[in-house]
């Protein structure tokens, strides 16, 4: 697939039109302490309520309704559903649960070393002797689509929405809805949400990508969005659609999104998800534009281990 | 209120159209991993997801727009509603989580022994000192019509269910659901989850109140559902509508149901509702007519701790 081939609005449609009658349209929820707290009112789009509890569902089952692939809890779900062979590879350090998921599904799990390198070695050594396509967790077209159907709906759902925070890693989610959002309801505005150390604002604002080469993870509890380089493909569609403002929170910050959405929203949310929530909180967005008064925040996840949450 | 003017579908339907504007419609959540578990397949009614995270803002809501009076954080967030004044008495040992949101809504607090006698006579000395109305947690008919709306959401959403499990405690929840599943759709079944100790199916077999006197707390995790009686008002009524058969669950039991809900099902819930969950899973529902298919699973509420989960 050439880069140029943009994924539109089009493709997004196309995409849930494919994907719908297997994933859940998961709904929308305010909470009015919330909405006190941070003098804004809050759309908190529950993705962690999602086929196999995250939003990759949605791209994953996109790629292999397409094509073919392996990647992930969610590609392994994605394989089940329509009766595919599927291999995951995942890093050694992965949440057992995650591991669990995608033995569950019937996916055959293969571990390798917790960096960008290793993964990409051994993806490419298993599909090589299985015989299998690689399909990547972000830089692929059809994963983008599948990802940009939680911004169609969102916006179905709560039409006024002034602006969307959305959790970053390689930027399959966030370019997804950026470009859905975008589109729909142009004035809208896409503000990323990162772990400390992803420098994104600093390769927004130069225009260019800064982040050191050989690709790394961040040390984050956010095991979803710990890359620090944006891909390939969904860096340029950041670059145009998203703000050049990003939220960079640290662990302790997430741990207070999530510790507020257990314990006053009673949903289950992984770290990157209360990283959006805690950006929502943030002195940052307190001193953005009041007039920006509807705030999409994507829970993009609820796969934390419940035995070893990060606050015990 | 006499005893005799027992609480009807009319009831029902009224309180749901006062309470409307205030509460949550609440989602009804299904889980396939769940289903082929226990061979049936379950609607999880998500009253954890209502408004003070309890069915209990129904009841309230419906007695104080009726009334006026004063009990638990639902009455707190009621009263405040509708702009009452309200003092909530708790036992000592309520979870610090229950507290904090009575005296957030702007209630009240006064502290109890965790008897049911201190508690009576506390909330006696502060109605007559305060010139308060005193309204009883569950054998009050306004409060029973409130949480029997539960019941008539749930058969719109979920209208092919066989059976509800409901845990139970005072009965003001079972005895509302009972009403009105019963007058909706005459063949279901309405089967009580209680904490062990409480032995109710010994009560309802032999027809008659076996509890001793005077009415004390059972030891459980579940705080939610620790009386052991059930009230003057409710017994007949569940005498009447609920089977003989009841769910009687350990401790362990409810952490099993908790953690299924927390990890699979990305929603907090306290032990009460973890109760019904168990009982689903339980060897008991498994051992009954293959040929009740669809199963109602109220979770009562998601007021639990998270500092402090049962499993830590």
């Amino acid at each position: 697939m050439a880069a140029a081939a943009r994924v539109t609005l089009a493709d997004i449609y196309r995409a849930h039109e494919r994907i719908l009658p297997y994933i859940h349209k998961t709904p929308v929820f305010t909470n009015s302490t919330f909405d006190k707290l941070i003098g804004r009112n809050a759309f908190f789009k529950a993705e962690n309520l999602q086929k196999t509890g995250s939003f990759k569902a949605r791209g994953a089952l996109n790629a292999v309704t397409h094509s073919t692939g392996n990647h992930g809890q969610a590609l392994a779900w994605a394989a089940s559903t329509v009766g595919l062979k599927c291999a995951v590879v995942v890093p050694r350090d992965t949440p057992q649960v995650k591991k669990d998921a995608i033995t569950n599904y019937g996916a055959e799990l293969v571990l390798c070393e917790p960096t960008p390198q290793s993964r990409q070695e051994t993806c490419d050594r298993v599909a090589k002797e299985q015989g299998l396509e690689f399909i990547p967790p972000f830089d692929h077209h059809d994963v983008i689509a599948g990802q940009g159907t939680i911004a169609m709906e969102l916006l179905k759902q709560a039409p006024d929405l002034d602006a969307i925070l959305v959790p970053v890693s390689g930027g399959g989610l966030s370019s997804g809805i950026a470009i859905a959002a975008k589109a729909i309801k142009p004035g809208i505005k896409i503000f990323l949400v990162e772990a400390e150390g992803k420098m994104c604002e600093k390769s927004l604002r130069a225009g260019e990508r800064l982040w050191p080469n050989p690709p790394r993870f961040l040390n984050t509890i956010a095991d979803g969005i710990r890359m620090q380089h944006l891909g390939h493909l969904t860096w340029p569609i950041l670059l145009e659609l998203a703000e050049k403002d990003v939220f960079s929170l640290s662990d302790e910050d997430m741990i207070k999104g999530m510790k507020f959405t257990f314990q006053r929203m009673k949903l289950v949310i992984e770290a990157a998800s209360g990283a959006a929530v805690a950006a929502a909180m943030s002195d940052k967005l307190a001193a953005m534009d009041k007039e920006m008064k509807n705030i999409g925040v994507i829970l993009c996840g609820g796969n934390v281990d419940i035995e070893k949450l990060p606050w015990y």
